[in-house]
């Protein structure tokens, strides 16, 4: 049992939280938002992440410290690794929050991905164009989530002001890849270098956010999962990584090719709360507090419905057989997350019958 | 999405907070103890459940009040219904907390039940043993619970001082039933008078506290399950109920004998967090709230075990495959009910390894 930090105090902490209270464990997260989602549910300290008062109070509070996302201000690990043990550990972060760190460590793994090029400067566009062809994206190497801080180059003539266009910081151009679907993995390690895995799943996007997920990944070529495994145990072990990291893929038909990782628990993951049988937020605890990891097994189908925007009809929702609502307590906004649906179903054609309601 | 007030911050309010906040509810519990631990995942208000203040405050801040015990104060319910909805209503707590109406009222619903009488005076002991005959069980008629507050008399000669033994207050005499085990079932009726029930479960008992539960429970004759849901259909539209209530039952090989009910949720629904469609806790508060009842469907075997005086090894108890900790954040003490596990299998014979390895 033990007191647990988060930076950030999001659903995901929000998430974690609720499901570490039955483990026994304590929380205490770090919000710059005194109404975060996760306030109702574990103590909170108000204050920016990189304030080193607010860091030093949340270490001499926790036994270990984690994070929801993976822009944290590296001055706040920093801070926090010589107090207090932070899981997963600083290199995860440093890769996940640049892209062109992450795709580099792909390749030295082996794990194809599409091509791409750094973009350091206005100069450097038409080697990276040459390079990546087009149509292809231009991202910021850093701070990019939910496809925010991105473009699409379709023409040689969109080429021109894109650098300046993005804030002129360092970029990365992707080639454009044809993909029939994205997949994600939603992989964790214990402490002590066990590593399970959940099965692919199917994630639909629309505007840069994800909308949908569909788990287990229907119609699935039979060595993907083992494929997709191979490269999460790549990437946790270059990581020495302790936690949930989730893993985006692009499946072409033929191969899968790595997108980004998330070194957290992951939006893809969520039909694992009803629809696992331990869920990404509970191994993630049990791997950071040194726990024997649970089974990753799906029970039955299940899919996942992201809450965007409109305040949903929770009446609605709750008369569908097999939907269970999640409400991360948010003010309705236009493109907010708010909450989600997990719909699970023992068959596939229940599941969809169930999904077309919602 | 409703602030629910709670009477009582015991791990049943602990429990319930959990599961309402992804429904988007907030919580506020009234209890004397401001370590209790429903605490840390709801506000509390620290007060007796007759301060009279207290329960102004509470009703002024919540859409609707529930409870968690059945000895709830009768002034606190007085209070309470002229300002907000109680549910359930009052009606079930003056029944459930008085073990003559509680039976009485079995007896006008054709509900059988041991033979009994009661006993208000020393004087009223010879003839209630006559009627219910030796061995017998002599309880107080209000506020016991795990074995509290009750006495087995088996000769004669048990039951000169006994009416005195248990403090001369009214008391109940119930024939003793050489009964092949304990199920009990969980039901639950909606605001619109929609009701679902739960597959019946087997329980054991220990010193008269529950030590194990196993759902659905195996070997059940065909007709007990339609049986029991008439018995609690019957009780839930007699007490013109809204919410989970529980109903103990004996098995004696060939009838079932109502032993008692609980106005709330259940020790013995604790299985249904992981081992039902949706919990006891979350149809509770969608029943409460006016929402559409969730499944009761159990997702393959189940078993609950508690975990009773000791503190528990939860790195040893994660290690066992299917096996889900649910803590209450108490400190141990003798007889203490501390937690508990749900493991769940797909099959019947893996569910009881597992239960052998805790």
């Amino acid at each position: 049992m033990s007191t647990i930090g988060i930076l950030g105090g999001g659903q995901l902490g929000r998430m974690l939280a609720l499901a570490g209270h039955p483990l026994g464990h304590s929380f205490v997260v770090l919000t710059p938002d005194a109404g975060a989602p996760a306030a109702p549910v574990a103590e909170t300290i108000v204050a920016a992440y990189d304030d080193r008062a607010a860091l030093e109070a949340l270490a001499a509070r926790c036994d270990v410290v984690t994070y929801e996302f993976e822009n944290v201000p590296p001055v706040a690990v920093d801070v926090l690794r010589d107090l207090v043990p932070v899981r997963p550990g600083g290199l995860a972060l440093e890769v996940a929050s640049d892209r062109v760190r992450e795709k580099t460590l792909f390749g030295e793994l082996g794990i194809p991905t599409v091509p791409y090029a750094a973009v350091d400067a206005a100069r450097d566009m038409d080697a990276a164009v040459r390079y990546a062809g087009l149509p292809a994206v231009l991202k910021t190497r850093r701070l990019g989530y939910d496809g925010k801080g991105q473009r699409v180059l379709r023409r040689s003539g969109d080429v021109d002001g894109a650098f300046t266009g993005l804030g002129a910081v360092p970029l990365i151009l992707e080639g454009f890849v044809d993909f029939r679907r994205e997949l994600s993995i939603v992989a964790v390690r214990g402490l002590d270098g066990a590593t399970a895995f959940y099965p692919l799943v199917e994630n639909r996007h629309e505007g840069g956010i994800l909308r949908f997920t569909r788990a287990p990944a229907p119609n699935l070529e039979p060595e993907h999962q083992a494929k997709a495994e191979g490269y999460a145990t790549a990437l946790l072990e270059a990581l020495d990584y302790v936690g949930v990291l989730a893993l985006e893929l692009f499946d072409d038909g033929v191969e899968l090719l790595a997108n980004e990782i998330a070194p957290r628990v992951h939006n893809s993951g969520h039909w694992t709360l009803e629809g696992a049988e331990t869920s990404q937020f509970e191994n993630h605890l049990r791997a950071i507090t040194g726990a024997p990891l649970g089974s990753c097994r799906a029970r039955g189908e299940s899919a996942m419905i992201n809450l965007i925007g409109d305040a949903p009809d929770p009446l609605a929702i709750q008369a569908v057989p097999g939907a269970h609502l999640h409400l991360y307590g948010k003010t309705p906004r236009p493109g907010r997350k708010l909450g989600h649906v997990t719909v699970t179903a023992s068959d596939a054609s229940t599941l969809d019958a169930r999904v077309e309601r919602l």
